[in-house]
């Protein structure tokens, strides 16, 4: 049995932190060894620096409730083979380029460098081929690192749309026009988040930069990697999005309608089946977070429904209902992502959009952790 | 002081029936003369009838609490100039038409004759021009009423989203595309209507019908009625709807994409000052009901929100916010209708959208009653 | 390996039939045999009675899904070890003393039988010791049923409190006064159970009998068995309740202030000691459906709460929190009871006070299967 | 007709600050005459001050949007009449005394001074009589202020279980025992307050210090004052609190149990009669924002509840209902206080019980505003 890679994680008592930490504390492949956070929690074991802060289902792991807490600088962390992020942009802007610049992998959870044009912006069911920008990204710094590279996840409400979407644009080819209107769960804008005076009773019809991140993430997550793997190259397809705040602890719910460049377009039931035929590069490669199904398509007119489907696969899925004729576009289609994302609202909140975690016994798929292995798998950390 | 009409409600005792109620009670036209409910009922005192289903904020009104319920019958009704309809699609099949055949004005809530091609559809702060139909629905009659007539409602869904579509119409010209997505509270299914166990913690993505009737009804009511009046011509508007029930009480809110037929299309300011500018024929009537502002354009990002604003103009007008450029359509709009119509959902569940009803001091606005004003106003009661 | 115990399930399409489904169906005593319903589904396969109403985040069992459903007779059901009722009153009326009659034992979560004063009340965690009664029960019967009974659960709202309050009885003898104040989840309704309109935003200060089951059934509980085993003494405590529905989905809330008869009183921390020490009957014969800890005890001042702690142990276990001095009685304490009962309401509403499953991994404990299981290992299904 | 009263408000732009805006703004015989923030709103105008934070139904009132905001220091308010001090605890600490020593009145929503031997603690329905240790609490100050004084309000939970408490001290004598157990608004934590991921599909079961001010205020408040007016003499009833947040948005619901020291004790109708039958000071005075009923009697059995009956009376009143024998104490009954007070919560979070506006046509009844009202009735604003 080969050792375990050593992992640390920067932001480690926050809401994504602490999801990190139930993902990590027995994973097969990986070993925390490095826990960050801010000056004020450094120095305290976990426990303590989480005390009355942990909002998780599942108890701190005990292995982990002793570690000491250090602070985000690179020394803390120069043996770390992995290092994942879940600090808000603000933090990540010095330590995550200094990380690197020390030589070290790290996987991000923060907004500031997913659009940058030399970084992978991954969905782990979508686009793992992105990783071979990793030597461009290395070749343009100047020293260039050895080993060190940041990889970057979507924003959550882009993850669920892209992996429905890219198994429609791997099957009919280009997509030409994509609508979609979102209703967000509260957890997506991490603890304290939104105030309950918000939103009970209530929509919130708006969530700040989520319409733009929509709109070009997902442009750069079905693009293309050039023949080179030297840039990316966006796909062309036109993207409008409507995005809300409704009362739902967890699960984000968007409606989408498409259209193909394909004519004539895919009928309904080449459409159900193409999104049930998916099978995405973590499932072959088999690494540890991959869902059995990707892509769950129900027939019954009123799923997916947040509350009775966000558990399904464990939460490293899809669920897609409502596969139906579009009189403007072509299709239209409810889309319910599950919990694989930890990046969520990087509005000074940290958070990801399913928080639920009872239900995670061998541990929630996050993309950052199902990216990790599958850059493992794939030889990325040797 | 002209004597006030004498008024009869169907289906007295439900939802609607109890909102027609608190709208007639202390009306300055009207006075209610004679209430239907089911046989169950019949013969007993309103307050008896109601007894553990009054669902209202505010109280029975006294003078209605000590009068008979009658069975829906022609008899019981036939001294009344308008009767209301608060039946639910079923049982208005048999009486409404035989209350027109009896010459009696219904106005009603049900479903069945709103796509009739001689009925109007009409909506108060968008269509009463419709009304000037009638007379060729009389005549196609054998034998011909003299006064009887039926008008109907819109779905409350296709209420909100036609009042600043007809306000853009208006400005702009014949509108091309719209694109909706509305997240509808749960006062729209009546009473009990949604299960707490199906919408707690939860969104349902699908109300039966209901996208077909957004579809179907808002282009009859942007349509015009053809010179003659003998006839309705549709709008040639494509209209795609996603609709979905959200944990709100009252108040649906709806996202919009519209492009228009004129190119170029308006500026978002152009379409902001649009909807401000706009005024119905209720309000240049001045009927009893007509908000103030049919308009309201909210400049904050993050409104219009159904618990901060569902009570607006006293509930008789639309709210609108976030008017923005549409990267796929030319603008994009967030909705809120007010409490202004009665009928909602006809699938065997009276309702309406709005049952919010502490804040309607002097009355809430509602289509039934305020086209009822209208056509007084018009002289269609004569 | 011995062969499985044969079980029946009487309502099986109802919510509570739902939960035995899923608690029955990989059971390692138990096995599925013969599935009963209303003659409406009789005769259909359970996949197609349930389609529509099905409400589990956990699929129907493959192994059940082409079971075909059965009427609620006696003949269907002769073969089985064992039946479990999930009906309501009405019905449970007549065909649950017919099965005993039968000699088949009857599980039963309807309240018909729960104050007779030969029946059985058992939350398992507290007092199988009253199956002893058994015999008398059916001595008492003319002609007496060689192996036939029925044993009865308790309300959920009494389950959850007797918990604790029968360690702290054993702890430090009889009680003297109980206070109890509850704030109860909309699933203890069952199904489509309390309208989303008389809830949301609100709380409903009244539960149908509710109150007064909890003040006859907790004296019935915590009461002995005769020293011959032919009647049950009340533990002569004087018990009052208010009883609340609230907005939650899962998990009632209690608080509970308590006093006993010894002098001095125990004090907080012996009490918090007595209860973490609690060990019930179901744990020492372990049980397949025993949970670990029976009283989970919290420190943290803000704990339990039902969203974050409804699903401890499975389920099968009761949390409380804010053990405290009380200025009035002597201690006030909080409780959670955990999903292990499934009668609850009895009022024409089959339902369950913990309908959440998606975390029965392993089978929820229920009081009737545990009940069950505990009967078996004491011999009575011999 | 005499010229209105000028009164400051200290906090203006707060929770509590927005509820005094609304209520003084159109006030017979108050006019707002200074506004006093942080110092970071100081200069701004009120509307600018307060942009993104207004979280009122009803709009900023427009004689108010252009009104300098000062800071809280005394030199700004030297004019004022009457100063109403929507503070914190912590800021409130220094300028409430500051502002008495400059012999200026203060009305006080915050803790310090709530349980001060010489301050009025006055719930403007029950206590009045308070008022008349000011002499006393003057004269206990070096230098002795002519006019100036401190009037406090009681926290929301004890203040909607003392107006019926003293209805039935006044009709049957000295209270024994009373239990209580809350349901508290999230409204009642001011904003932001509760975070939505604490609270939805939850119970909150502590709220801190709320136990300990119901037991200590309420004696206080239904106590007598000495016959020479020096001090107050505590009502020796025992009190024992469960306090607790629910999601609903306004209204808190209280469950109490009462005895009686008198043998017999009062009938449930004899208790209902007396409730019915309450009149308090502000009543009979007639001052602005009294209530019509002061305590409105529900027969229903399920009522009062937080959404339907909040806004009876305006606001300015408390529902009761469930009046019923108690197994252990002697009546039970349910208690729905209105929006009569804004001061809520002190720890860090201004904020009040109901926030509800939209229903407040004429204004909103508040403790403070009221007990300033009857101040200026019975002389003390000479």
């Amino acid at each position: 049995m080969p050792s375990k890679l050593k992992v640390g994680v920067l932001g480690a008592t926050g809401t994504v932190g602490q999801r990190f930490i139930l993902q990590l504390a027995n994973h097969p492949e990986f070993e925390l060894h490095a826990l960050g956070a801010s000056s004020s929690s450094a120095g305290k074991t976990y426990a303590d620096a989480v005390a009355g802060r942990w909002k998780q289902q599942k108890p701190i792991p005990d292995n982990v409730k002793n570690m000491q807490v250090l602070e985000c600088l690179v020394d803390g962390f120069r043996q770390c083979d992995v290092v994942f992020s879940g600090l808000d942009s603000g933090p990540a802007a010095t330590i995550e380029p200094a990380l690197r610049e020390a030589d070290l992998r790290v996987f991000s959870n923060a907004k500031n460098y997913r659009m940058d044009p030399l970084c992978p912006l991954v969905v782990p069911l979508v686009n793992p081929d992105h990783f071979n920008i990793i030597p461009k990204q290395r070749a343009s710094l100047k020293p260039s690192p050895k080993n060190g590279f940041i990889i970057t996840n979507a924003n959550c409400s882009t993850t669920g749309i892209v992996v429905p979407l890219k198994a429609l644009q791997e099957a009919f080819g280009p997509l030409d026009k994509i609508f979609v209107s979102t209703m967000q769960a509260i957890s997506g804008a991490g603890y304290p988040g939104v105030s309950s005076f918000d939103i009970m009773d209530n929509v919130v019809p708006y969530i700040s930069g989520e319409e733009e991140k929509i709109e070009s993430e997902t442009r750069k997550i079905l693009g293309a990697l050039s023949s080179d793997a030297s840039a990316f190259e966006d796909h062309a397809v036109t993207v409008t999005a409507h995005c809300n705040r409704v009362p739902v602890v967890d699960g984000h719910t968007e409606c989408v309608s498409v259209s193909f460049q394909r004519r004539p377009p895919p009928s309904v039931e080449e459409v159900k089946e193409a999104l049930r035929n998916y099978t995405c590069e973590a499932q072959k490669l088999g690494v540890h977070s991959a869902p059995k199904v990707a892509i769950t398509v129900h027939d019954a007119p009123d799923r997916p429904q947040p509350r009775l489907d966000r558990d399904n696969q464990d939460g490293a899925g899809v669920d897609v209902g409502r596969v139906r004729a579009c009189p403007m576009l072509d299709i239209k289609i409810l889309i319910l992502p599950h919990p694989l994302c930890f990046s969520c609202c990087d509005s000074g909140m940290a958070g990801q959009f399913v928080v639920l975690s009872n239900n995670v016994m061998i541990g929630a798929a996050t993309s950052s952790v199902m990216n990790a292995e599958i850059a493992l798998a794939k030889g990325f950390l040797n």
